[in-house]
């Protein structure tokens, strides 16, 4: 992680990746205080890959706040960037049980539900999720009342981010658009697919950045600025992933290609066509970097992971 | 709340639970920033009914160590009360549903996932976990960082007892040794039976009373006294549960009885007989109250609730 800026985005990721890969496997618990066969059902969804988005999310901000690298922004991001992967693993099991999209495939292998049953794959995601804060809370262990401090605005952003009013929202709303709730059915509007999204992918994606802000403590201003550039990327993401449902290669994205469609489902796709789509993600980008500029930001990673979050084919 | 000490038990239950149900309604989100459906589903499950045994240790563990009443321990100690309320309720939706223990009646009335289906039963499960924890670093809305300090470390006992080391590590056992784990079946001995026990009910029960003891400002040995108070009260809600399921009456409990019977699960009674089990619970307060009285705690209400938890007879 020394001198960060100097190298390449794919030097930071790679490096940021083998950071976060380790911190996921430590801050996991283990037997014997865990049951050994909770302990292999987490691990197989938490450990089978992914691009890491989140995380990255949460280190890149935290580094951009801080102007600068090393041991002490990753100390304090790393446990947030865990958390909010627990928390998109958690949400990846959920989503892919029969009762919801019944999906076999996930990053290139058996969804979890598969390979343990139905009961085991609900209570992993459950652990996952409350492993999350447990960690927030815990990591990293410091008096420092300043640390504290922003230990509770991360956790009061990513746990708002990740239930009703946040991703479990948009979920609810998308099971009722996709018809799979008899009796609560929602036809989709422009503005409420957006709404949908926003909620669903882009409130934890926004909450990623501004946890890694709150954790290097940022100013006010700093936090507005790193809202408003998630809210970008977050909505920039989903469109790309409805894009690449339609013209994406399963074997590159591990998973099922073509079920938005043979679902009937909304996306940005179905609604604008695709190369409306394409523009309205170019957009979202092209804001997000005004704000970098607007907030003298750009001497950080995250103008190059915007660019990559669109350009991205998996 | 005035002069709870000077008044009965039934006093303070009636008190304090018209206090909780009101913060239940409060604290929860509604519309237009949740979905109407997931908040109706929410709503359904969370104000159903119960006792509230967990707020209620919340409230009489922060009164224990507050040595006062008033708006002050309940201004501290509501959030956390309703936030392991919110955790006990997610529980129990997804304990109920096909994959788990596939039960049709709570607290008297179909349970969720047999009015909404299983995957909104999964979502509003998942919602109030992430309200539990965003609603404790909320509230109560302050800056003094006694009270910030007292958040995370409630967060992290809560976040704790409510994951992998705790309740659904628990529930990952109990389906392992009720047989529902392909390949994964476990035989309980006595002690892994009451190591299930400690997990998957104890754990939460005790996290709710060092909740409100950690919210009202508890030095380390009061903490350490009422840790051992929460692990015993724990253990004797259990075991009383599980002779209730053989002894209780299913109108007065609002669930099914008999089920641990039917579905061959070890149990208390299944393994010691009804009497040695009534036994050991009334032992359980035995202790419990030596704890109380170790540490000068007897002027509060937490002996009466232990011994209220003994007699249930729901």
């Amino acid at each position: 992680m020394t001198g960060v800026r100097s190298s390449t985005l794919a030097t930071f990721l790679v490096d940021t990746r083998a950071h976060v890969e380790g911190a996921l496997d430590r801050f996991l618990p283990a037997p014997p205080d865990c049951p050994q066969l909770l302990s292999e059902a987490m691990r197989y969804s938490l450990l089978g890959g992914g691009k890491r988005l989140r995380p990255l999310l949460v280190v890149a901000a935290a580094d951009a706040i801080a102007r600068r690298t090393g041991t002490r922004v990753l100390e304090l991001a790393l446990p947030t960037a865990c958390a909010v992967e627990f928390i998109h693993t958690y949400s990846l099991i959920h989503d892919d049980l029969p009762a919801m999209d019944n999906d076999c495939l996930r990053r290139g292998r058996p969804t979890l539900h598969t390979v343990y049953g139905d009961g085991i794959a609900i209570l992993a995601g459950d652990a996952l999720q409350g492993e999350a804060f447990a960690l927030m809370a815990r990591e990293p262990n410091s008096d420092d009342p300043a640390v504290t401090a922003r230990k509770v605005a991360a956790i009061r952003v990513v746990a708002s981010a990740a239930a009703a009013t946040g991703m479990v929202g948009g979920q609810v709303v998308d099971l009722q658009a996709a018809g799979q709730v008899p009796g609560h059915a929602l036809a989709l509007t422009p503005p409420s697919l957006r709404a949908m999204h926003l909620q669903k992918t882009g409130a934890l994606i926004r909450a990623s950045a501004l946890g890694g802000a709150l954790m290097a403590g940022a100013e006010p201003s700093q936090l507005d600025a790193i809202d408003r550039w998630g809210t970008e990327v977050g909505l920039a993401f989903q469109i790309v992933d409805d894009i690449l449902d339609v013209e994406g290669d399963a074997a590159a994205l591990g998973k099922t290609t073509g079920k938005d469609a043979a679902g009937d489902k909304p996306t940005y796709t179905s609604l604008f066509g695709l190369e409306q789509a394409k523009a309205m993600a170019a957009a979202c980008a092209t804001r997000a970097h005004a704000i970098l500029v607007e907030h003298n930001l750009t001497d950080s990673w995250l103008d190059a992971i915007a660019d990559w979050v669109i350009a991205r084919r998996n």
